[in-house]
């Protein structure tokens, strides 16, 4: 990787799959979910093995950045870039590409979600070198993970020809994108072999994924330019409050990536990615005991108990099981989740019942 | 009733089954096991219907008796009378039977415990007034409970011959007491119909026991008429300290009452009774919703969840259960269990491993 090449991590997101751990107040990517170890420093320590954290530079919102200085202290200040508010993926490449293109016009910049997890470290670091090296040869690189189960909750990228050129890695042109399938759909797509998941990470040059937003959203285009213009003056908070709020909310796959061209994708099968998106992932992020039973910053005695997940955030309190099945523990403190693994989705009814019923505490 | 009846309340014991509520400094009857009410309290208003407070007493240790001064206050201080150690119900009923004669020669006493429930209170009291006409007899009379399942973990009664007299309830001679049986002979004894479990509650005259007493365990009767004799003078607490220690630790069933005469028992069906013994059985002491869940001192907020049992001390947490079945979950503040309902007596090996390991501050 040479000093040209960029890490940025978008971190604005909160959700509510990991309710009641995770809260409006605490998003996913800032909880000690594998451990000692926040999401967020996962990704931080996953992208230093590639680049020195001046070159990583990390997108939210004010409320997160605090914290995130807190748990990643390498990364320099001035590389957090602030939304004032929530507009999309889309609006947060763009800002980021901007800024990036005026600090560096050769920069190539890697796209990384500040809440997934990836087991196998090393076939990471290969396969975004060979991301980097096609975003050089001014493709739009997505990074696909190879499915494993008919999954109905991601988008699909369809694979067309192998791309022309010596990489360590099969890559190929991308010939359409996929929103979310129905079960059928999915089935189908499974069986085919040539869809992956996509992940959301995405390599490409910063000029490049420039051009094809102001091909597709001018609006944007010229709003991120003016801001990026003054990002480095003390004209910065103004221009950027006059600017952002009047941004579309819109995400990079639909608003950019669907009808850009020159689009690349590598599938990567193997990888151990996990959006850690419900309860019952980590059993796949975290490694089980004999029984099947994965315990997180808690105090666990298990009896007669087999792939039980107890996750607490107090670990002076002992949580005994007994004669337990597939079940998930969670121990939020103010709130303790008791639920059927097959069944953790369901945590969204609960987050939506208490919304209704004004119990904002909880949320 | 006259005034020449009184109840004793026995509440001395400490155990672990509703471990990790109950704990060796806060013994079962002193928990709101069933709600507000505490079981000891839920035994005092019950026998408040039969007794002025006057006219019950409390045979307890010395650290239970200030908490149960402030949980009925109605009892006067001088009704509790305390042991010095635990020597076992024997020596109980000996003391208060002694002490008793001594205030009142024409005593009739029934004996209760301050953890079992009942919810026909009712036909408590009917059963209670019969038992008391018995007992003027000279009979000593125990309550027995008609079996509704093989149970192992009761001792039985045998019932001989109906007894002779104009009873509003059925009355017969005990021909039989059998200690806890194993599985074979209890679906034997359930099959006969003429075995009752027995509860631990008795009336009898403060004389008639005492000469059984005499009879059966002399050394035991010498103490208690000392220790009697002292009671309300200033020589009360050399005397008790002096005499109690050597007590032979006994219970009341095998060091009297299976080798006693006239034994009389009322077999009563329907009583509700529980001896709450295990988390299983708050199923049957209190009222399950249409979906079979019990919830206690707690906010249950039950999803896809049937036959749940969920009690609190801290009726502040929520607790939350998506597509559980047949489950207890106890959250005791340090400790949190979630146990299948029909394992909760494995409890027991739960608390037998933190002995194991030291580790007393769960006890």
């Amino acid at each position: 990787m040479n000093e040209h090449t960029y890490a940025v991590i978008m971190a604005g997101g909160g959700g509510t799959r990991l309710w009641p751990v995770s809260r409006k107040e605490t998003p996913k990517q800032l909880l000690p979910l594998l451990g000692k170890e926040t999401l967020f420093q996962s990704t931080v320590a996953r992208l230093e093995r590639l680049f020195p954290p001046e070159r990583i530079l990390v997108v939210t919102v004010e409320e997160q950045a605090r914290v995130m200085q807190e748990q990643a202290p390498s990364i320099p200040k001035e590389n957090y870039l602030i939304e004032p508010a929530p507009r999309g993926t889309a609006s947060v490449v763009a800002l980021a590409a901007a800024v990036l293109k005026k600090r560096d016009p050769q920069a190539v910049m890697t796209i990384q979600t500040a809440d997934h997890h990836i087991r196998n470290l090393d076939l990471f670091q290969y396969l975004l070198r060979t991301a980097f090296e096609v975003a050089e040869k001014n493709y739009l690189v997505t990074l696909g993970i190879t499915p494993t189960f008919p999954s109905t909750g991601y988008g699909y990228i369809q694979q067309g020809e192998p791309l022309d050129g010596d990489y360590k890695y099969p890559v190929y042109k991308v010939k359409r994108f996929k929103e979310k399938p129905d079960q059928a759909t999915a089935q189908e797509l499974l069986r085919r072999g040539d869809h992956s998941w996509n992940s959301g990470m995405f390599v490409w040059r910063a000029d490049v994924i420039l051009a094809e937003i102001e091909r597709q959203m001018p609006d944007l285009f010229r709003a991120v330019e003016e801001i990026a213009s003054a990002w480095d003056t003390p004209q910065r908070d103004a221009v950027i409050q006059k600017l952002w709020y009047d941004l579309r909310s819109q995400t990079i796959d639909y608003g950019v990536m669907e009808k850009a061209e020159r689009v690349a994708v590598l599938p990567a099968g193997g990888l151990g990615w996990s959006d850690v998106g419900s309860w019952d992932s980590l059993f796949e992020v975290l490694l089980p005991d004999l029984n099947g039973n994965v315990s997180v910053n808690s105090q666990h005695l298990p009896l007669d108990t087999h792939n039980a997940l107890v996750y607490s955030v107090n670990d002076e309190r002992l949580i005994v099981t007994i004669g337990l099945d597939d079940v998930v523990v969670v121990d939020a403190g103010d709130v303790l989740l008791v639920c059927k693994t097959d069944q953790s989705q369901k945590v969204k009814n609960i987050v939506e019942h208490l919304k209704k019923h004004h119990q904002e505490k909880y949320l």
